[in-house]
């Protein structure tokens, strides 16, 4: 059900498993939510005794990063994990090298937006690519997002997030000639109805080149603009 | 239940009727959709008895006006009954001399939403307004919105219409000073569900000054718009 | 995504941000949910050292607000600073002169709608409104409506706040000369669903002249009403 | 799964049938909508045959019942035969003696509603009740309700019927003391959704003594009215 | 918005007032769920001042009652407040003697089902009804319910309360020869969907002689029902 | 995406396909909704001559039954093809012999859910199963239902197919020791929602050993009973 | 309306409750969330004096069993009775001998369905069926799948659970010749809102012979399966 | 509102425009649902006229092509004009040169899915692009897609589509390194709710690389592909 151990499968058809691999040249990914910290740390170890040493851990909030942490205390991969508490993010080890097509750009509609982003961020950084981060530039305020035109444009591919009305994706859309993948988020209150708003206005856009993942996915964002973006 | 004769209610408290007049100084307003080409000429024949000569009726298909213009044939008002297919209205008389405090500009996302646009700027013509219409300036290719933007800004109230993600309202909401009438359009398909996704955007408008009618509601939008406009 | 600095935007676009300054007469605005004590302190001494002395901020807890201030203490503008529990929101400075065509009414259904009210009226005095509060007037017992009808006709501009079922919109809207905000709330249980009932039922509205803003949003209503008592 | 032959069901547990036919001292009903003009004539001629002279069909459209007429020329029953276009009912035979605690309102908010009122009038005649009709008098012009107010308040049950916003329900339950039945209809268009906004306004009115039935059930509103006005 | 002092409302039309007071011949109604301990207290000695000596508050949890309690100590009506936790009632002074035309039947599908039926049970007894309880006989086990049929069959009106699937509605309908009110409430897990599964259930339920209230309103029903039963 | 040709899938796993046609000792069925004419009766030819003589075709009305049959005209086949229109479906050659453990019960609420019934009865017959028809036994006159219950008792599997308010398969739930397979239908109007009302009342079921197929997939259920009918 | 007591009940007509005992050689279920310890606690001393010695309780948490656990100290049922935190279920006594005519597999996509799992699988064992647990197969890395393809082969039904987009249930349902009951779960978040999108896709999927049970029901899952399991 | 001419917008900012047409090497695109004949003739003159000698026409049915084609007789361009019935295209001149990365797989779950298919088909072919076509490869018959698992492995962008239960982008996204671009389709019955339950099942989706369009959106898909081909 989980999105754990993606990279890692032994697919046993062909050699797909390797395929990946070779692909996203990076470490394994742990969708830490649903586990708590002994299981994560144990994960954790044995990867590290198995010789993959990096590891990113995915929506793991500070208190479990912490209990993890002390579970590894005097273990020699300790001092090699760090916690990034805007991303909800764990980093065992470090990121593949930014081997891609170019930047990704990660643009948000406001400032509450930022976990998801920085979680889009982070896995894209962690798979191997250099980031843009573009944020609070919504379309009520518009010349905010011009500003940045020109950056967003050098991207390669555009991840755009945003709550409420979700109206970024459209408008980014029809800015950029680079792939769009919109990622609706949770932020709102009321007629938002944690995401839907945002999530058909994405799936309506009139913007051509836009494509959607679920609620607050950031994961899955950074996931497939690191596949674009590693395309060959 | 329906809109019908929404001027001339003789509302017994105070004169509000009398005030409602005052401040609009327009004719009468039918609702067309759910009545017959019978009972609108006899409604419009009422009217013109009654020393009511301008009437507007919305909502009404091209074979129906047909019927009513065969109905009125000979009577002294037939002559001075005429059908605007694309906004299905059908006027009696003329529209009250323009006497508000500017313009009214009406802007959507797409042709598709003209007959929208239509019905909302014929309303807001017949309740004595001058209407900008600025069309198919839809944020996918948000350069034809900036092309339009001095023109849009010099009207008093603008009404935003727009189908699929309805991001439109917000774009426009962030760029002008002038109140926003936002109208979600059934114009779409897929998951933008009969306008649910352009509603559900308005209201989740990120923009300050937004408010937001019902879906296809271009009447209410011209009405409350003309409201605004005359104030004093 | 936010609505903050809504006022202070400098859009780059001919003279909007001058435009919308003048026009309000007002400070700024912050919305304060996503925002922790720090955050708010900073934006208020922020502005505070740019010489805008006058700024509103909503959705902050009373809790919040307690912190802000603490952190605000030994500050100049400390003693500027105060909270209204009802409303939801905190001053600095002083509201705008009332200078609008006339006062706005808030009307309520209930007394739970009295939070999301006092939002409204709070945030159109602050923009330079007098304020006309009737609330507990829902339409189960419409002689309480009746008795107000007077007071509530005086205003210009009209903001009717209902959870339910959100009759008083449509109620309203049949008696009144002004235009309408409708702003549903999440007041109910069981099938009132967070305030859909409340908001379909103000969308559906037989009144003429009603738009509805988002769920619970009295900061939307007084902010669109005091757009419209500006009109000139 | 239908509503057909409701009342002559031998249950066979104590005398419930009994009970019903002596309460409500009326014939048969047969809900129309999924027979054919051959089965209904086949059911109107049993009936007959059986000794049941009186029998109600609802939801049978003006070709279905022009069919079934045709069908029943020659046979003894054809001339007591009758159709009501406006309630899609047909009746053969004769309506029981109205023998309630007093009349029953029934009270719509357009004319649109009218082919449900109608069902629930004819309904309730059939079963042996006087039937006030009130129709038109929505709450956007609450002056024709008020109008009528005495009259409503004379009723021993008032059925309240209205499509769009159905804030007719709350209204009227406010001003009687006599049980509300509300019937949602599915008039409008837009975000009333086939009924589903009047049908959550009502279920949340705010007024007490207030029940709903079904979307567009003027039948099943006709029954239970009746079933309330031969109460003893 | 709220329901409280639905019974003491001065509508100054007619004699409305008296009408619901003649026919009740019960006291006051507060609806407590949004209310403080104070505001209760402060209504409830408001009222016995005035003369009102019998109040009842619905939707009070226990914690709140015992505050009300400690406030009114000292006060001469202090040990005339008395609290009923299983139907989350409190009330002051007494039930109205039973005067209906028999009594009224409350019956549910399960235990869980048990706090609306008590809130359904205590107000129509405060409203001068016998009730009686028939609790726990869901369809799935129909004997327990044919086991009390003869018992619910003795009553005049039938509060039939479910969650789940509500199918309780629709069994009982078809086996009394009373009007049903029919409540969902908010019982069950997953696709029960907080009570809308029940109350779809309801509202379709092909038996004739049975309205559907709001989910979990247990007061809407008593309210009802004793308005049936005391019809004349 | 279709179910066609579901058991002669040469899965080239193991010997699955084996396995289910041993088990199912039947031919094959295709399902003929977006399949023309033309379409079927070469799927129809192509099996004949393949050797597997006995094909059902489901969701197929009457008129491109007629025109598959004049397609097949003069083939060795035609004369074994036949079109059973209550089920809208058609056989070519015919049925398994019945050699399950039992009878299968097939039960619907009302006449309406008759096709569905039917597709549920034929698909089993198809696969090997003497079938119970027991029709028009809703729980509204529930009496009915008992007058049937020993011969729904005989019965190996139950299938329980309803509309509206779908109670029926909680009621005979409650009342079989044997597994039961409920089928919602699209029978119904207003809030019945095209089955969604009787779908989420047989997921919500009370009673035990009730499972659920898509709103009217007769077809679905009658496969599944008849697998759970050959256990061994 | 709950399922307490589901083999228990003696249901008076003809001898149902005798059959259901026979066939599942089973001893009682309560469920127990909405009991309280002394409630669960009472029921087991009941049932242990009435000679009843196997019982289970589900939906029961840790606490919630401590609690029965300290009340039952030195009863004589104390140290026969025992909690399996993985299924939120306590067993009094002991599972039924296994006596079905094979296996059941459990088969799960992730590791968070695990609790649905073993509730359904303790529900198994205590009605007497060896169970096959196959956890954390999910479709996204389908090799797991397959690896276990023959283990799963081997089971006489198979429930098949999974959350997200519950994509499980059709592909095993593809794959296997047995009956397939489907428990989507509330696993997930965003777009997966509490299990919906996994009800829906298990309701439509293209596989024959699956059925499906309400969000999260491993309990009817397992009471199903047991059923199907001792058919004969 | 519309997607037309979305590859030839002058969007003013930057040279954007110029971009994009370098990037796609193609010529331009029409949506053609709702214009009729005479717009879409018109259209393509005017493009053949100003020397864009290549455009696409999608959401064309048969009977509009037949349309525009008599109205183009004659033309110069008119023997250069062809319609796809099964991908309701229709081309004016040639496909552009395919030059992307590699083949771009276009996979459906059924034969019901490829009008969608092949519009995504067409339109990729349109853009430039090699397409190889695997179709009716659903998951219940899961061999049919391991059959062609190597052929959909060769491509460097997968279009997943399917409706019903979509659980094809999710076996797809486990098995593929390519980025998957998922269509839900309207293909079903019952409880697909018209794409919905495909849609929430790939939004789901538990594999990594997995976006999702709007139900039905084959161009969206095709461009999409296209752009991600074209990466370098």
């Amino acid at each position: 059900m989980e999105n754990e151990n993606r990279n890692s499968l032994d697919l046993g058809y062909a050699n797909l498993d390797l395929d990946r691999k070779r692909r996203t040249g990076a470490g394994e990914v742990i969708f830490g939510q649903s586990k708590d910290s002994e299981q994560i740390a144990g994960i954790l170890t044995g990867f590290w005794n198995s010789g993959e040493k990096n590891v990113l851990v995915t929506r793991i909030d500070e208190e479990k990063a912490e209990a993890v942490k002390a579970l590894l205390a005097g273990h020699s991969l300790a001092d090699r994990f760090q916690y990034f508490p805007d991303a909800r993010i764990a980093l065992l080890g470090q990121n593949a090298p930014a081997d891609g097509l170019g930047p990704i750009a990660v643009v948000t509609g406001g400032t509450s937006d930022i976990p998801v982003a920085e979680e889009a961020a982070r896995t894209a950084e962690f798979l191997g690519n250099d980031v843009i981060r573009v944020y609070d530039v919504g379309v009520a305020g518009i010349h905010r997002l011009f500003d940045k035109l020109e950056l967003i444009r050098s991207a390669k591919v555009v991840i755009a997030i945003a709550g409420m009305e979700g109206a970024l994706a459209s408008v980014v859309g029809g800015l950029v000639s680079a792939p769009v993948i919109a990622v609706p988020t949770s932020v709102g209150y009321g007629a938002s109805f944690g995401g839907i708003s945002a999530l058909l206005s994405m799936l309506n856009s009139c913007a051509s080149g836009v494509s959607v993942v679920n609620i607050d996915n950031g994961f899955g964002a950074g996931y497939q603009a690191s596949m674009i973006n590693h395309m060959k």
